[in-house]
């Protein structure tokens, strides 16, 4: 470990989980955590309370198609809605620098209480600090959220060998929306961050699980699941969605494509048997979904070009920092 | 309400009351607020799931006695803790300065992990978030936390006119060791940040509410009673317990002592046939425990001094920003 923290710890890649890890946190008594998202506790009668938190520092917190606000709701409900769940409430926290536009304040508000009719998941409880000028850079949202789940409804089952991977959309609008606000580049890219519970709990019955792809991009979220289910993962390049400008985008940046956040996509397993059903379902949502790949025994995630197969490594150093 | 967020939206005081009330945050299903620091929710069984969340903006973040994971860490377990809840579980949530020393980040987290081992209260989900240098002041820390209490003993009973108010210790003495450290101004006052579980346990079967005291002190916090529960207090000035050094150092640095924040003492009410056996119980854990006041018919908080009465408003304005 370094002497001092770098962007890299906070980007959600290899850095930032081993500093996690260093933190030792036992203790959790009947918590468990699925991954680093979340957590879930038994609470008697089968059901089990889903529980999770994101702080967001996002720059620039206004962009093309959604703002902080916008980003700090989705974020929360979608790491509840990808276990299964439906989310119960949200608590809502800010800081904010001394001298920011309480116009701009009531914007973000707005889009949360939007967001929060259109899914009714009420905001219930928050906390507001104001630090002074300099002393933080505009606001950070912090989302908490919690829901309730049946034990046999928990998108927590076993992935085997065979298996398919769907994924729900294009990737990487996100941080191209993003990135092109920050460069002051033109683009017709909006953020694809929306609420995902529709869509998880339309499949959730023919999936095995889910996960929200955020930080990292396709590279860390699969490099997550193989880790933890000693599975690999084959993905076939062909059959991964992406808009042309969001591909054109990455190369001039220079950034892995595959790196690129998205904040309203996730990525399921299911059997294949299943993966047909559930690809043709998440297709009444967005005609982009696809089946993009195959678990394998291999430990590893490997994707297929038409230049033959290469290992997509877990994301190291910043990646692309304060993009959710 | 001005164009531009001030210190004093930030404060906890009438300008913060009244941005949040502008908010407009409807829709909360089922959840019921009890005041704004959390949330329940009715989950069957007689059964109520309590949410609550903090953000940590302190400066100093080490300071006589504790450093801001200690005090995050107490916040909100204190913040479950005055319902009667006994927590289940927190988040931990770090939004860190590029180039913060990680033995400086090992210390916070080691004095939570400390505090999770001592009151069996685990961190079970959490987020790392890195900012660029000067882009954000050293570190926040967000806290959120669940419990579950059984709808009959959470402290929600009705006051009435000739309940007693009973503090648990010293007031003050939180800020007094963080501005005598901010100020560099020497003193033996360490902060009194911790727990109250214990002590609020000990008593709930004989009180009828609970309430942290900390931004704008007992000020703020009984006037924020008074309003909720449209009753008056009556305080007794030389009841109320406070170490001379922290009367000194209000007084030298001008800032009225019953705004000062504490982090580890709470008030309560109770009946006045309960009120000298909550004392009494609560001074095992603190000697300075006492009955301090009256609640009365008139709607104000007023304090009997030897001088007379006078009424302790709501504070306004910037109160000491940066406390908690």
């Amino acid at each position: 470990m370094k002497d001092f923290i770098n962007l890299s710890h906070g980007a959600g890649g290899k850095e930032m989980h081993e500093l996690i890890k260093s933190f030792n946190f036992s203790n959790r008594a009947q918590w468990q955590d699925y991954d680093d998202d979340s957590s879930t506790l038994d609470i008697g009668n089968n059901k089990r309370l889903v529980f999770t938190t994101d702080s967001f520092t996002i720059n620039p917190i206004f962009f093309p198609g959604g703002d902080i606000g916008h980003i700090a709701f989705c974020g929360t409900v979608n790491d509840l809605a990808v276990l299964g769940a439906v989310p119960l409430g949200l608590s809502l926290s800010l800081v904010i620098e001394e001298g920011f536009s309480v116009k701009d304040l009531k914007k973000i508000i707005n889009s949360i209480n939007l967001l929060s009719k259109k899914t009714s998941v009420p905001i219930v409880t928050g906390d507001t600090k104001v630090m002074e000028k300099n002393k933080i850079d505009k606001i950070i949202i912090n989302t908490s959220g919690v829901g309730i789940i049946n034990d046999n409804e928990l998108l927590t089952k076993k992935i085997k060998t065979g298996d398919k991977v769907i994924i729900s959309g294009g990737i990487g609008e996100h941080a191209v929306a993003l990135l092109s606000k920050r460069f002051d580049y033109k683009t017709s890219i909006i953020t694809d961050s929306k609420p995902l519970v529709e869509e998880i709990q339309a499949v959730k019955d023919i999936i095995k699980i889910a996960k929200d792809i955020t930080r990292g991009g396709l590279a860390a979220n699969l490099n997550e699941i193989s880790e933890k289910n000693k599975i690999g993962v084959l993905l076939d390049e062909e059959a991964i969605p992406v808009k042309k400008e969001v591909k054109k985008l990455s190369e001039m940046l220079g950034i892995n494509l595959y790196e690129l956040a998205s904040e309203g996509r996730f990525i399921c397993i299911a059997s294949p048997e299943n993966a047909e059903s559930v690809e043709k379902r998440l297709k009444l949502f967005n005609k982009q979904a696809s089946i993009i790949g195959t678990i394998t025994e291999n430990n590893k995630l490997i994707i297929q070009t038409i230049l033959g197969k290469r290992i997509l490594p877990m994301p190291i150093g910043r990646i692309i920092p304060r993009i959710c």
